[in-house]
């Protein structure tokens, strides 16, 4: 098949989701060509190493040292960067790429959560395309759906597994009754989590998705700065336990949601009803729940990392910008974003589970009782596994619904107490009631 | 806010969907026209009665009697066609509304599914987009994420929950083991199924559906003729707790798989594992399940039907044509569409249920299984609940895979033994392992 146009394509980077985009473009090019109404084409890749197999023929490709470099070649009409890192290469190629007047897909969340605002304007300004469906849950479509499926909506909430290396640490521990750091190098040895695990397990990645799919959903710009952020390394199997024991799941969930003090946004891990079907989520799925006025509840569920998903993400994007979709990311023209108006987490209201470690003596669960209730916490229930006397016990406690700043203000007061000789932690119990 | 360009919004039907979509369009008309990059008017509107109360303001719309005649208004952009059936006012509407240059929205799945091939080159001979995202699973933009999300893989399967009347009365009848027409009186009583119920539960409105995720799939043009069909009506309570005891749901499924003898369609009751999320899936909710080359799995729950999500969706196409998006409602060009290559449905290949009512008596079993032996279908299990001498007795036979052709021919002669005092009933069981 011939076409009237052919698009250039120029690849930075060859790791897993570089070398895969390379595969899709070479293995589905009749398909995408199709569906893209032109002919699209592997153009230029860089990367330092030429020699390597990444399971594609190479063969007459523009190889690039510095993928800089690539903005400088003026026959490419898409850059794909695959690279990662807020700032450093890949932000210099953003830039370089469309102010040269090449649109540019990235996959990169850290860098469209801290640069999504002044991206999105260098590419209008230029008039090309900013393109970042892989940079939030690569197999799910989500951003095209808030952007365009959901469009017609006041969206009311956004929450999701957003984090797939979490959500397996999270599967395994309570699928084996295993601790934190026992799973967390499992999955290192599995390649399943980096050396370094911080980005992945202190919630840092799913805050950036967060940030994204927040300005989407509320027509904004990305805060990541105002996104509440608590990660899942001090969770332990007793945990999961307890939870388990009172109907939950531990999820790490990263939520927005519109209320009338502003946009509440969070990153932490929480106690899930396991009726919900977000509980049911294992291993390194994700999953975004949406909430519309006139749509309801929509739940999606895929696979969020990854090569072949991710990808798949990456060249969808191309197809859109080929169709002469004219893509505002953000769902509306840049001058017409704002920043979003966020509320201050301290004043939301929220159910809690608290863990305490506590000598097993009289008069220690009623000094607690007191202090909970002298801020305002209404106590819900109190579980004690066995009786040791003057030994250390942990206590399980439940709260009703209960000001956030109330909450921490009694955590501090029961941290003073002496027989309580750990500090307390407490996660959320988000109880929603989806008729999903 | 002002905008350069007004698009004027003529909507044919005030029912539930039309009505819902007048209102989506002044409730959200801000939010939509910055989503739009236009300001978004609803203009005209058609209907017989203009005195009855639509839960929208009404005042100062242009209205005609005949919805046909919205063609005619030349200042109308975009018609929504809320009319509904396969041919007459609404196929009319849709030729003269693009032979006249205005695009086309419709929520019409029996017309898409009959006339989509003609309408989409109507639409394209004149320049004019015709868009009908809220013709499938309305609440999940599914043929956007077909068309669009993931149009870089190559799709092997596509099934769902297609219709939320079917869905609605098998969850019924599985949590209170009441039986199908008790059920179905019930939801015709709350308004939930129709008076004359058999697009729905003889399987027709998902079959339309069905054929329409098949074009968009595997890149064809809708071919409801060759779906092979079968509705709920047969299923007893008793088929709904053997499924149970076996450890399956029944669910009636859309189904379209590419195999190497083309693409088998299918809509039929299946029983699911209940491990299978989409066993879960409960009351009206639809369920889309899509599997590509590069994307892997991935599932998507929402409101199938209901004025809200359908409108939803209608005035997401709405936004869309707006923006300036090139539609390809098939996903590419019209004259690059061919006909589906469907399979020979006989020729595949299915685990079944079977449901036999047989006299009790001595070597009946035995002369079953001989008759299956013969035709090559491998019995897996047999249930019989109690033991009544020369008396009807139920039996529940399951088999590993087999031809279907050969299936349908041990049926006729089990059909043809004395002892056997009903006609035999088989259910698919769709033992899908999926990682969702």
């Amino acid at each position: 098949m011939s076409y009237d146009k052919t698009l250039k394509i120029g690849v930075a980077g060859l790791g897993t989701v570089g070398a895969h985009v390379c595969k899709i473009l070479i293995e589905n090019r009749d398909l995408i060509s199709k569906r893209a109404g032109a002919d699209i084409v592997l153009h230029a890749v860089s990367s330092r190493d030429k020699t390597k197999d990444r399971g594609f023929d190479s063969e007459g490709l523009v190889w690039v040292d510095n993928a800089v470099a690539l903005a400088d070649i003026a026959e490419l009409d898409i850059i794909i960067e695959a690279i990662g890192g807020e700032e450093g290469i890949a932000l210099d190629l953003a830039k370089a790429s469309l102010s040269n007047k090449i649109s540019f897909v990235t996959a990169n969340k850290a860098m469209i959560a801290h640069h999504g605002a002044m991206l999105v304007n260098l590419a209008e300004e230029n008039g090309v395309s900013l393109a970042f469906e892989a940079a939030v849950a690569g197999g799910i479509p989500i951003l095209k759906t808030l952007r365009e499926g959901l469009s017609a909506n006041q969206i009311s909430a956004v929450y999701g597994i957003l984090n797939g290396t979490c959500n397996y640490i999270l599967t395994e521990m309570t699928q084996t009754g295993r601790d934190f750091e026992d799973v967390l190098k499992e999955a290192q040895d599995l390649g399943y989590a980096e050396a370094d695990p911080s980005f992945d397990v202190d919630g840092v990645d799913a805050a950036h998705k967060l940030s994204i799919l927040s300005a989407l959903a509320f027509a904004g710009t990305p805060d990541f700065e105002n996104v509440s952020l608590k990660g899942i390394r001090d969770i332990t199997a007793l945990d999961i336990d307890a939870a388990q024991e009172l109907g939950y799941r531990i999820k790490l969930l990263g939520m927005a949601k519109k209320t009338e003090r502003g946009v509440e946004q969070s990153v932490e891990p929480c106690l899930v009803p396991l009726s919900e079907p977000i509980a049911t989520i294992e291993g390194s799925l994700n999953a975004v729940y949406v909430e519309g006025d006139f749509v309801g509840e929509s739940l999606s569920v895929g696979h969020g990392a990854g090569g072949g998903p991710t990808a798949s993400a990456v060249v969808a994007d191309i197809i859109d910008i080929s169709r002469g979709h004219v893509i505002h990311p953000f769902s509306m023209m840049a001058d017409t974003l704002s920043p979003l108006s966020i509320a201050d987490i301290s004043q939301r209201k929220g159910a809690y589970y608290i863990r305490l470690v506590v000598l097993d003596q009289p008069g220690v669960i009623a000094d607690i009782a007191a202090i909970l209730r002298d801020c305002d916490v209404s106590l819900q229930s109190v579980l004690q596994h066995g009786h040791n006397p003057d030994q250390p016990v942990t206590v399980i406690l439940t709260t009703h619904p209960s000001f956030e700043a109330n909450m921490q203000k009694a955590l501090h007061q029961i941290h003073d107490i002496e027989a309580v000789v750990e500090t307390p932690y407490q996660l959320r119990i988000e109880d929603f009631k989806t008729a999903i």
